[in-house]
Protein backbone atom coordinates (compact mmCIF):
# COMPACT_ATOMS: atom_id res chain seq x y z
CA UNK A 1 0.00 0.00 0.00
CA UNK A 2 1.28 3.45 -0.81
CA UNK A 3 2.20 5.57 2.35
CA UNK A 4 0.40 8.32 1.47
CA UNK A 5 -3.21 8.64 1.86
CA UNK A 6 -4.92 7.17 -1.07
CA UNK A 7 -7.15 9.54 -3.00
CA UNK A 8 -10.76 7.90 -3.58
CA UNK A 9 -12.75 8.82 -6.53
CA UNK A 10 -16.68 8.05 -5.56
CA UNK A 11 -19.50 7.48 -8.28
CA UNK A 12 -22.81 5.90 -8.24
CA UNK A 13 -25.76 5.55 -10.39
CA UNK A 14 -28.91 6.42 -7.78
CA UNK A 15 -27.77 10.48 -7.86
CA UNK A 16 -25.34 12.55 -5.94
CA UNK A 17 -28.20 12.94 -2.93
CA UNK A 18 -29.18 9.06 -2.77
CA UNK A 19 -28.50 7.30 0.92
CA UNK A 20 -26.12 4.93 -0.34
CA UNK A 21 -23.21 7.41 -1.85
CA UNK A 22 -23.46 8.94 1.65
CA UNK A 23 -22.70 5.35 3.18
CA UNK A 24 -19.70 4.86 0.77
CA UNK A 25 -18.69 8.18 1.60
CA UNK A 26 -18.62 7.71 5.56
CA UNK A 27 -16.32 4.13 4.88
CA UNK A 28 -13.96 5.96 2.12
CA UNK A 29 -13.42 8.87 4.30
CA UNK A 30 -11.73 7.09 7.24
CA UNK A 31 -9.42 5.57 3.95
CA UNK A 32 -8.16 8.25 2.16
CA UNK A 33 -8.71 11.76 0.40
CA UNK A 34 -12.42 11.85 -1.41
CA UNK A 35 -13.47 13.31 -4.36
CA UNK A 36 -17.32 12.63 -5.46
CA UNK A 37 -18.04 13.57 -8.91
CA UNK A 38 -22.08 11.70 -9.18
CA UNK A 39 -24.86 12.35 -11.52
CA UNK A 40 -27.34 15.11 -10.57
CA UNK A 41 -30.13 12.60 -10.77
CA UNK A 42 -31.02 8.71 -10.77
CA UNK A 43 -29.52 7.00 -13.58
CA UNK A 44 -30.62 3.20 -12.52
CA UNK A 45 -30.62 1.18 -15.54
CA UNK A 46 -28.11 3.25 -17.49
CA UNK A 47 -25.70 0.69 -18.62
CA UNK A 48 -22.31 2.09 -20.05
CA UNK A 49 -24.15 4.60 -22.08
CA UNK A 50 -22.37 7.71 -22.15
CA UNK A 51 -23.64 11.52 -23.87
CA UNK A 52 -22.51 12.38 -27.44
CA UNK A 53 -25.17 14.00 -28.91
CA UNK A 54 -25.64 16.98 -25.99
CA UNK A 55 -23.12 18.77 -23.71
CA UNK A 56 -22.47 18.19 -20.35
CA UNK A 57 -22.53 20.15 -17.50
CA UNK A 58 -20.13 19.89 -14.06
CA UNK A 59 -20.94 21.86 -11.37
CA UNK A 60 -19.04 22.11 -7.80
CA UNK A 61 -21.41 21.62 -4.74
CA UNK A 62 -21.07 21.88 -1.21
CA UNK A 63 -23.33 18.64 0.76
CA UNK A 64 -21.33 16.84 3.18
CA UNK A 65 -18.40 19.17 4.75
CA UNK A 66 -14.75 18.63 3.85
CA UNK A 67 -15.61 16.39 0.94
CA UNK A 68 -14.92 17.76 -2.61
CA UNK A 69 -18.13 16.99 -4.76
CA UNK A 70 -19.27 17.70 -8.16
CA UNK A 71 -22.78 16.85 -9.65
CA UNK A 72 -22.90 16.29 -13.62
CA UNK A 73 -25.49 15.98 -15.66
CA UNK A 74 -24.67 12.71 -17.52
CA UNK A 75 -24.51 9.17 -16.52
CA UNK A 76 -22.45 7.43 -14.57
CA UNK A 77 -19.89 6.77 -17.07
CA UNK A 78 -19.51 10.52 -18.10
CA UNK A 79 -19.00 11.32 -14.49
CA UNK A 80 -15.50 8.75 -14.00
CA UNK A 81 -14.66 10.33 -17.93
CA UNK A 82 -15.28 13.79 -16.45
CA UNK A 83 -13.49 12.92 -13.11
CA UNK A 84 -10.53 11.16 -14.66
CA UNK A 85 -10.31 14.12 -17.30
CA UNK A 86 -11.50 17.24 -15.66
CA UNK A 87 -11.61 16.97 -12.40
CA UNK A 88 -7.86 14.74 -11.64
CA UNK A 89 -6.86 16.70 -15.01
CA UNK A 90 -5.29 13.26 -16.09
CA UNK A 91 -3.77 12.39 -12.58
CA UNK A 92 -5.29 9.39 -11.50
CA UNK A 93 -6.98 8.64 -8.54
CA UNK A 94 -5.59 5.33 -6.20
CA UNK A 95 -8.76 3.79 -6.10
CA UNK A 96 -12.83 4.27 -7.78
CA UNK A 97 -15.80 3.16 -5.55
CA UNK A 98 -19.44 3.43 -7.21
CA UNK A 99 -21.97 2.46 -4.66
CA UNK A 100 -23.58 1.72 -3.17
CA UNK A 101 -26.08 0.57 -5.23
CA UNK A 102 -29.92 0.54 -4.10
CA UNK A 103 -31.01 -2.63 -5.47
CA UNK A 104 -28.86 -6.44 -6.23
CA UNK A 105 -26.17 -5.89 -9.41
CA UNK A 106 -24.98 -9.64 -9.50
CA UNK A 107 -25.57 -11.75 -12.42
CA UNK A 108 -26.71 -10.31 -15.53
CA UNK A 109 -27.09 -6.99 -13.81
CA UNK A 110 -23.69 -6.42 -14.33
CA UNK A 111 -24.75 -5.24 -17.98
CA UNK A 112 -27.62 -2.97 -17.00
CA UNK A 113 -26.16 -1.51 -14.05
CA UNK A 114 -24.94 2.21 -14.10
CA UNK A 115 -23.07 1.42 -10.68
CA UNK A 116 -21.04 -0.85 -12.53
CA UNK A 117 -20.64 0.38 -15.39
CA UNK A 118 -18.84 3.40 -13.87
CA UNK A 119 -16.70 1.12 -12.11
CA UNK A 120 -16.21 -0.99 -15.26
CA UNK A 121 -14.96 2.43 -16.66
CA UNK A 122 -12.99 3.18 -14.08
CA UNK A 123 -10.54 0.35 -14.75
CA UNK A 124 -10.95 0.83 -18.10
CA UNK A 125 -9.08 4.20 -17.13
CA UNK A 126 -6.15 1.82 -15.46
CA UNK A 127 -7.82 3.16 -12.28
CA UNK A 128 -8.11 -0.26 -9.63
CA UNK A 129 -12.20 -0.22 -9.09
CA UNK A 130 -14.65 -1.58 -7.28
CA UNK A 131 -18.90 -1.49 -7.53
CA UNK A 132 -21.12 -1.78 -4.44
CA UNK A 133 -24.67 -3.10 -4.06
CA UNK A 134 -26.78 -3.93 -1.40
CA UNK A 135 -30.01 -5.85 -1.66
CA UNK A 136 -32.41 -3.47 -0.62
CA UNK A 137 -34.16 -0.87 -3.69
CA UNK A 138 -36.09 1.52 -1.23
CA UNK A 139 -34.83 5.07 -1.06
CA UNK A 140 -34.26 4.94 2.63
CA UNK A 141 -32.18 1.58 2.77
CA UNK A 142 -30.05 0.86 5.38
CA UNK A 143 -26.60 0.38 4.56
CA UNK A 144 -24.82 0.20 7.93
CA UNK A 145 -24.54 -3.68 8.12
CA UNK A 146 -22.30 -3.93 5.04
CA UNK A 147 -19.90 -0.95 5.98
CA UNK A 148 -17.40 -2.96 7.44
CA UNK A 149 -17.31 -5.46 4.26
CA UNK A 150 -16.88 -2.53 2.15
CA UNK A 151 -13.93 -1.28 4.18
CA UNK A 152 -11.95 -4.53 3.96
CA UNK A 153 -12.48 -5.02 0.55
CA UNK A 154 -11.84 -1.55 0.02
CA UNK A 155 -8.29 -1.87 1.56
CA UNK A 156 -7.49 -5.52 0.32
CA UNK A 157 -7.73 -3.85 -3.27
CA UNK A 158 -5.22 -0.65 -2.20
CA UNK A 159 -2.88 -3.22 -0.91
CA UNK A 160 -2.72 -5.95 -3.14
CA UNK A 161 -4.03 -4.28 -6.48
CA UNK A 162 -5.99 -6.01 -8.72
CA UNK A 163 -5.06 -8.23 -12.38
CA UNK A 164 -4.46 -6.06 -15.44
CA UNK A 165 -8.19 -5.15 -16.94
CA UNK A 166 -10.05 -6.20 -13.83
CA UNK A 167 -12.60 -4.92 -11.52
CA UNK A 168 -14.82 -5.94 -8.60
CA UNK A 169 -18.49 -6.52 -8.51
CA UNK A 170 -19.82 -6.41 -4.80
CA UNK A 171 -22.78 -7.31 -3.78
CA UNK A 172 -24.51 -8.02 -0.08
CA UNK A 173 -27.56 -9.41 0.58
CA UNK A 174 -30.26 -7.51 2.95
CA UNK A 175 -29.31 -9.59 6.21
CA UNK A 176 -27.75 -8.44 9.66
CA UNK A 177 -25.77 -11.78 9.20
CA UNK A 178 -23.82 -11.80 6.76
CA UNK A 179 -21.86 -15.10 7.12
CA UNK A 180 -18.65 -13.73 4.94
CA UNK A 181 -16.86 -12.53 1.86
CA UNK A 182 -17.44 -15.58 -0.97
CA UNK A 183 -14.84 -15.33 -4.38
CA UNK A 184 -17.43 -16.23 -6.97
CA UNK A 185 -18.69 -16.01 -10.66
CA UNK A 186 -21.44 -14.45 -12.37
CA UNK A 187 -24.73 -16.36 -12.47
CA UNK A 188 -26.43 -17.12 -15.57
CA UNK A 189 -29.54 -15.48 -15.30
CA UNK A 190 -31.70 -13.19 -17.65
CA UNK A 191 -34.61 -11.02 -16.96
CA UNK A 192 -38.29 -12.65 -17.90
CA UNK A 193 -39.81 -9.53 -18.87
CA UNK A 194 -43.59 -9.13 -18.85
CA UNK A 195 -44.31 -5.11 -19.90
CA UNK A 196 -47.44 -4.00 -18.45
CA UNK A 197 -49.44 -2.48 -20.77
CA UNK A 198 -51.30 0.78 -19.81
CA UNK A 199 -53.70 3.20 -22.20
CA UNK A 200 -52.86 7.11 -21.71
CA UNK A 201 -56.08 9.72 -21.04
CA UNK A 202 -55.66 10.55 -25.03
CA UNK A 203 -56.33 6.65 -25.50
CA UNK A 204 -52.63 5.68 -26.73
CA UNK A 205 -50.67 2.61 -25.37
CA UNK A 206 -47.89 2.83 -23.51
CA UNK A 207 -45.55 0.32 -21.25
CA UNK A 208 -43.80 -0.64 -18.27
CA UNK A 209 -40.70 -2.34 -18.21
CA UNK A 210 -41.61 -4.86 -15.78
CA UNK A 211 -40.38 -9.08 -15.30
CA UNK A 212 -38.75 -11.38 -12.79
CA UNK A 213 -34.89 -12.31 -12.30
CA UNK A 214 -34.51 -15.81 -13.59
CA UNK A 215 -31.79 -17.27 -12.60
CA UNK A 216 -30.47 -20.27 -14.69
CA UNK A 217 -27.80 -21.85 -12.84
CA UNK A 218 -27.45 -24.67 -10.58
CA UNK A 219 -23.93 -23.75 -9.60
CA UNK A 220 -22.70 -23.21 -5.54
CA UNK A 221 -20.10 -20.95 -7.25
CA UNK A 222 -22.07 -17.73 -8.43
CA UNK A 223 -22.98 -14.54 -6.62
CA UNK A 224 -26.22 -15.70 -6.87
CA UNK A 225 -25.78 -18.94 -4.77
CA UNK A 226 -23.79 -16.85 -2.62
CA UNK A 227 -26.32 -13.85 -1.84
CA UNK A 228 -28.58 -16.32 -1.74
CA UNK A 229 -27.05 -18.13 1.21
CA UNK A 230 -26.92 -14.93 3.02
CA UNK A 231 -22.58 -14.35 1.81
CA UNK A 232 -21.49 -10.92 0.32
CA UNK A 233 -20.14 -11.85 -3.39
CA UNK A 234 -17.35 -10.78 -4.90
CA UNK A 235 -16.93 -11.21 -8.70
CA UNK A 236 -14.24 -10.18 -10.45
CA UNK A 237 -15.02 -8.24 -14.19
CA UNK A 238 -13.05 -7.66 -17.14
CA UNK A 239 -14.02 -6.00 -20.24
CA UNK A 240 -12.52 -8.17 -22.48
CA UNK A 241 -15.81 -9.03 -24.21
CA UNK A 242 -14.61 -11.93 -26.44
CA UNK A 243 -15.81 -15.36 -26.44
CA UNK A 244 -12.23 -16.68 -26.81
CA UNK A 245 -13.97 -20.36 -26.72
CA UNK A 246 -15.81 -19.53 -29.63
CA UNK A 247 -12.84 -19.06 -31.85
CA UNK A 248 -12.02 -21.89 -32.81
CA UNK A 249 -15.57 -22.91 -33.88
CA UNK A 250 -15.90 -20.16 -36.32
CA UNK A 251 -12.64 -20.59 -37.50
CA UNK A 252 -14.22 -23.49 -39.18
CA UNK A 253 -16.51 -21.89 -41.42
CA UNK A 254 -16.32 -21.57 -45.14
CA UNK A 255 -17.16 -17.97 -45.89
CA UNK A 256 -18.03 -18.09 -49.54
CA UNK A 257 -17.44 -14.36 -50.11
CA UNK B 1 -31.13 -24.46 -41.42
CA UNK B 2 -34.94 -24.27 -41.13
CA UNK B 3 -36.70 -24.81 -44.39
CA UNK B 4 -38.90 -22.40 -43.50
CA UNK B 5 -38.46 -18.96 -43.94
CA UNK B 6 -36.95 -17.80 -41.07
CA UNK B 7 -38.09 -14.49 -39.12
CA UNK B 8 -35.32 -12.02 -38.37
CA UNK B 9 -35.56 -8.92 -36.00
CA UNK B 10 -34.29 -6.31 -37.47
CA UNK B 11 -32.83 -3.00 -35.08
CA UNK B 12 -30.13 -0.53 -34.60
CA UNK B 13 -28.94 2.17 -32.45
CA UNK B 14 -29.34 5.06 -35.25
CA UNK B 15 -33.08 5.06 -35.53
CA UNK B 16 -35.51 3.70 -37.72
CA UNK B 17 -35.45 6.46 -40.80
CA UNK B 18 -31.26 5.84 -40.60
CA UNK B 19 -29.29 4.67 -43.77
CA UNK B 20 -27.63 2.30 -42.26
CA UNK B 21 -31.21 0.35 -41.09
CA UNK B 22 -32.37 0.49 -44.77
CA UNK B 23 -28.82 -1.35 -46.39
CA UNK B 24 -30.07 -4.07 -43.27
CA UNK B 25 -33.13 -4.52 -44.31
CA UNK B 26 -32.55 -4.58 -48.35
CA UNK B 27 -29.97 -7.94 -46.76
CA UNK B 28 -32.77 -9.48 -44.69
CA UNK B 29 -35.70 -9.40 -46.99
CA UNK B 30 -34.31 -11.85 -49.45
CA UNK B 31 -33.70 -13.99 -46.35
CA UNK B 32 -36.98 -14.44 -44.34
CA UNK B 33 -39.53 -12.28 -42.92
CA UNK B 34 -38.46 -9.09 -41.82
CA UNK B 35 -39.63 -7.11 -38.61
CA UNK B 36 -38.23 -4.17 -37.37
CA UNK B 37 -38.69 -2.82 -33.64
CA UNK B 38 -36.13 0.60 -33.88
CA UNK B 39 -35.79 3.69 -31.75
CA UNK B 40 -37.68 6.60 -32.96
CA UNK B 41 -34.55 9.12 -32.95
CA UNK B 42 -30.65 7.99 -32.59
CA UNK B 43 -29.18 6.35 -29.31
CA UNK B 44 -25.82 6.12 -30.10
CA UNK B 45 -23.43 5.57 -26.94
CA UNK B 46 -26.49 4.39 -24.91
CA UNK B 47 -24.80 1.01 -24.22
CA UNK B 48 -27.14 -1.45 -22.46
CA UNK B 49 -28.99 0.93 -21.30
CA UNK B 50 -32.94 0.19 -20.09
CA UNK B 51 -35.37 2.27 -19.33
CA UNK B 52 -36.54 1.87 -15.91
CA UNK B 53 -37.87 5.29 -14.27
CA UNK B 54 -40.77 6.00 -17.65
CA UNK B 55 -42.85 4.35 -19.76
CA UNK B 56 -42.08 3.06 -23.38
CA UNK B 57 -44.37 4.09 -26.50
CA UNK B 58 -44.16 1.42 -29.03
CA UNK B 59 -46.22 2.02 -32.29
CA UNK B 60 -46.43 0.78 -35.88
CA UNK B 61 -45.02 2.24 -38.56
CA UNK B 62 -45.26 2.38 -42.44
CA UNK B 63 -42.26 3.46 -44.08
CA UNK B 64 -40.66 0.69 -46.18
CA UNK B 65 -43.52 -1.29 -48.36
CA UNK B 66 -44.07 -4.96 -47.18
CA UNK B 67 -41.78 -4.73 -43.97
CA UNK B 68 -43.56 -4.84 -40.69
CA UNK B 69 -41.95 -1.94 -38.54
CA UNK B 70 -42.56 -0.57 -35.09
CA UNK B 71 -40.66 2.85 -33.74
CA UNK B 72 -39.97 2.53 -29.88
CA UNK B 73 -39.35 5.12 -27.89
CA UNK B 74 -36.56 4.06 -25.57
CA UNK B 75 -33.30 2.40 -26.15
CA UNK B 76 -31.63 -0.45 -28.69
CA UNK B 77 -32.17 -3.05 -25.50
CA UNK B 78 -35.92 -1.67 -24.77
CA UNK B 79 -36.28 -2.16 -28.34
CA UNK B 80 -35.20 -5.97 -28.06
CA UNK B 81 -37.27 -6.44 -24.89
CA UNK B 82 -40.51 -4.66 -26.60
CA UNK B 83 -39.77 -7.05 -29.75
CA UNK B 84 -39.63 -10.17 -27.63
CA UNK B 85 -42.47 -9.93 -25.57
CA UNK B 86 -45.42 -7.33 -27.09
CA UNK B 87 -44.47 -8.13 -30.77
CA UNK B 88 -43.09 -11.99 -31.12
CA UNK B 89 -45.33 -12.75 -27.73
CA UNK B 90 -42.56 -14.61 -26.81
CA UNK B 91 -42.05 -16.36 -30.14
CA UNK B 92 -38.45 -15.90 -31.02
CA UNK B 93 -37.19 -15.02 -33.87
CA UNK B 94 -34.72 -17.31 -35.44
CA UNK B 95 -32.41 -14.61 -36.03
CA UNK B 96 -31.60 -10.64 -34.63
CA UNK B 97 -29.61 -8.31 -36.50
CA UNK B 98 -28.58 -4.64 -35.43
CA UNK B 99 -27.11 -1.60 -37.36
CA UNK B 100 -25.85 -1.33 -40.08
CA UNK B 101 -24.17 0.92 -37.30
CA UNK B 102 -23.21 4.44 -39.17
CA UNK B 103 -19.63 3.83 -37.22
CA UNK B 104 -17.15 1.50 -35.85
CA UNK B 105 -17.91 -0.68 -32.90
CA UNK B 106 -14.61 -3.09 -32.80
CA UNK B 107 -12.65 -3.41 -29.46
CA UNK B 108 -13.94 -1.29 -26.59
CA UNK B 109 -16.90 0.50 -28.42
CA UNK B 110 -18.87 -2.50 -27.66
CA UNK B 111 -19.27 -1.76 -24.16
CA UNK B 112 -20.60 2.16 -25.19
CA UNK B 113 -22.28 0.75 -28.19
CA UNK B 114 -26.23 0.64 -28.67
CA UNK B 115 -26.03 -1.04 -31.51
CA UNK B 116 -23.95 -3.81 -29.98
CA UNK B 117 -25.76 -4.01 -26.67
CA UNK B 118 -29.01 -4.62 -28.48
CA UNK B 119 -27.61 -7.67 -29.88
CA UNK B 120 -25.98 -8.44 -26.71
CA UNK B 121 -29.87 -8.17 -25.28
CA UNK B 122 -31.25 -10.56 -28.15
CA UNK B 123 -28.46 -13.10 -27.32
CA UNK B 124 -29.64 -13.33 -23.65
CA UNK B 125 -33.09 -13.92 -25.45
CA UNK B 126 -31.74 -16.81 -26.39
CA UNK B 127 -31.69 -15.47 -30.09
CA UNK B 128 -28.83 -15.93 -32.68
CA UNK B 129 -27.79 -12.68 -33.09
CA UNK B 130 -25.11 -10.36 -35.18
CA UNK B 131 -24.43 -6.52 -34.18
CA UNK B 132 -23.14 -5.03 -38.11
CA UNK B 133 -21.01 -1.59 -37.56
CA UNK B 134 -19.29 0.12 -41.14
CA UNK B 135 -16.62 2.37 -40.23
CA UNK B 136 -18.13 5.64 -42.04
CA UNK B 137 -20.07 8.03 -39.33
CA UNK B 138 -21.92 10.11 -42.26
CA UNK B 139 -25.51 10.25 -41.97
CA UNK B 140 -25.28 9.22 -45.70
CA UNK B 141 -22.63 6.74 -45.31
CA UNK B 142 -23.12 4.67 -48.18
CA UNK B 143 -23.32 0.61 -47.39
CA UNK B 144 -23.49 -1.47 -50.69
CA UNK B 145 -20.00 -2.53 -50.49
CA UNK B 146 -20.75 -4.45 -47.35
CA UNK B 147 -23.78 -6.23 -47.88
CA UNK B 148 -22.65 -9.21 -49.54
CA UNK B 149 -20.29 -10.06 -46.15
CA UNK B 150 -23.66 -9.09 -43.65
CA UNK B 151 -25.80 -11.90 -45.63
CA UNK B 152 -23.26 -14.46 -46.11
CA UNK B 153 -22.49 -13.67 -42.24
CA UNK B 154 -26.15 -13.96 -41.59
CA UNK B 155 -26.92 -17.18 -43.60
CA UNK B 156 -23.88 -18.74 -41.94
CA UNK B 157 -25.20 -18.26 -38.60
CA UNK B 158 -28.70 -18.98 -39.63
CA UNK B 159 -27.36 -22.49 -40.93
CA UNK B 160 -24.72 -23.06 -38.53
CA UNK B 161 -26.00 -21.38 -35.11
CA UNK B 162 -24.10 -20.18 -32.28
CA UNK B 163 -22.12 -21.70 -29.07
CA UNK B 164 -24.39 -20.94 -26.43
CA UNK B 165 -24.47 -17.04 -24.97
CA UNK B 166 -22.51 -16.15 -27.48
CA UNK B 167 -23.26 -13.49 -30.81
CA UNK B 168 -21.48 -11.47 -33.05
CA UNK B 169 -19.42 -8.41 -33.57
CA UNK B 170 -19.22 -7.55 -37.03
CA UNK B 171 -17.35 -4.57 -38.67
CA UNK B 172 -16.32 -3.17 -41.96
CA UNK B 173 -13.57 -1.68 -42.78
CA UNK B 174 -14.76 1.57 -45.32
CA UNK B 175 -13.40 0.68 -48.72
CA UNK B 176 -14.19 -1.06 -51.78
CA UNK B 177 -11.69 -3.84 -51.47
CA UNK B 178 -12.31 -5.56 -48.35
CA UNK B 179 -10.17 -8.52 -48.43
CA UNK B 180 -12.55 -10.86 -46.62
CA UNK B 181 -13.72 -12.33 -43.25
CA UNK B 182 -11.16 -12.63 -40.24
CA UNK B 183 -12.65 -14.20 -37.03
CA UNK B 184 -10.78 -11.68 -34.11
CA UNK B 185 -10.62 -10.86 -30.83
CA UNK B 186 -11.80 -7.75 -29.44
CA UNK B 187 -8.67 -5.52 -29.22
CA UNK B 188 -7.25 -4.26 -25.71
CA UNK B 189 -7.91 0.18 -25.86
CA UNK B 190 -9.50 2.98 -24.87
CA UNK B 191 -10.85 6.12 -25.42
CA UNK B 192 -8.03 8.85 -24.57
CA UNK B 193 -10.78 11.65 -23.58
CA UNK B 194 -10.29 15.67 -24.29
CA UNK B 195 -13.17 17.54 -23.27
CA UNK B 196 -14.12 20.67 -25.45
CA UNK B 197 -14.72 23.08 -22.38
CA UNK B 198 -17.11 26.03 -23.57
CA UNK B 199 -19.03 28.94 -21.99
CA UNK B 200 -22.55 29.61 -23.13
CA UNK B 201 -24.45 32.45 -23.26
CA UNK B 202 -25.31 32.43 -19.42
CA UNK B 203 -21.49 32.04 -18.78
CA UNK B 204 -21.50 28.77 -17.49
CA UNK B 205 -19.00 26.33 -18.53
CA UNK B 206 -20.16 23.27 -20.21
CA UNK B 207 -18.47 20.21 -22.00
CA UNK B 208 -18.75 18.33 -24.89
CA UNK B 209 -17.26 14.33 -25.03
CA UNK B 210 -14.28 14.09 -27.65
CA UNK B 211 -11.21 11.74 -27.73
CA UNK B 212 -9.30 9.62 -29.49
CA UNK B 213 -9.19 5.86 -29.86
CA UNK B 214 -6.12 4.72 -28.29
CA UNK B 215 -5.11 0.89 -28.84
CA UNK B 216 -2.97 -0.63 -26.48
CA UNK B 217 -2.56 -4.06 -28.43
CA UNK B 218 0.27 -5.44 -30.84
CA UNK B 219 -1.04 -8.52 -31.65
CA UNK B 220 -2.57 -9.55 -35.10
CA UNK B 221 -5.16 -11.35 -34.07
CA UNK B 222 -7.64 -8.22 -33.22
CA UNK B 223 -10.47 -6.67 -34.57
CA UNK B 224 -8.50 -3.69 -34.81
CA UNK B 225 -6.03 -5.22 -36.75
CA UNK B 226 -8.25 -6.74 -39.39
CA UNK B 227 -9.86 -3.75 -40.03
CA UNK B 228 -6.43 -1.87 -40.24
CA UNK B 229 -5.67 -4.27 -43.12
CA UNK B 230 -9.11 -3.82 -44.85
CA UNK B 231 -10.63 -6.98 -43.54
CA UNK B 232 -14.35 -7.18 -42.08
CA UNK B 233 -13.40 -8.46 -38.21
CA UNK B 234 -15.93 -10.60 -36.56
CA UNK B 235 -15.58 -10.74 -33.03
CA UNK B 236 -17.46 -14.03 -30.87
CA UNK B 237 -19.05 -11.87 -28.13
CA UNK B 238 -20.51 -12.96 -24.38
CA UNK B 239 -22.05 -11.77 -21.84
CA UNK B 240 -20.56 -13.76 -18.99
CA UNK B 241 -18.19 -10.89 -17.51
CA UNK B 242 -16.58 -13.09 -14.96
CA UNK B 243 -13.28 -12.49 -15.35
CA UNK B 244 -12.34 -16.20 -14.50
CA UNK B 245 -8.71 -16.18 -14.42
CA UNK B 246 -8.63 -13.55 -11.68
CA UNK B 247 -10.61 -16.08 -9.23
CA UNK B 248 -7.66 -18.07 -7.80
CA UNK B 249 -5.82 -15.04 -7.03
CA UNK B 250 -8.57 -13.39 -4.74
CA UNK B 251 -9.42 -16.77 -3.10
CA UNK B 252 -5.61 -16.07 -1.57
CA UNK B 253 -6.76 -12.62 -0.50
CA UNK B 254 -7.42 -13.13 3.68
CA UNK B 255 -10.29 -10.72 4.40
CA UNK B 256 -9.78 -9.78 8.18
CA UNK B 257 -14.22 -9.74 8.53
Amino acid sequence: MKTAKPTILVVNDDGITAHGIKALLEVMSTIGRVVVVAPDSPQSGMGHAITIGKPLRLDKVDIYEGIEMYRCSGTPVDCVKLAVNIVFKGQKPDLCVSGINHGLNNSINVLYSGTMSAAVEGAIEGIPSIGFSLDDYNLDANFSHCLKFVKEVALQVLANGLPVNTLLNVNFPNTNNIKGIKICRQANAKWAEEFDERVDPHKRTYYWLTGEFQLDDAGEDTDSWALAHNYASVVPIQFDMTAHYAIQYLNNWKFNV
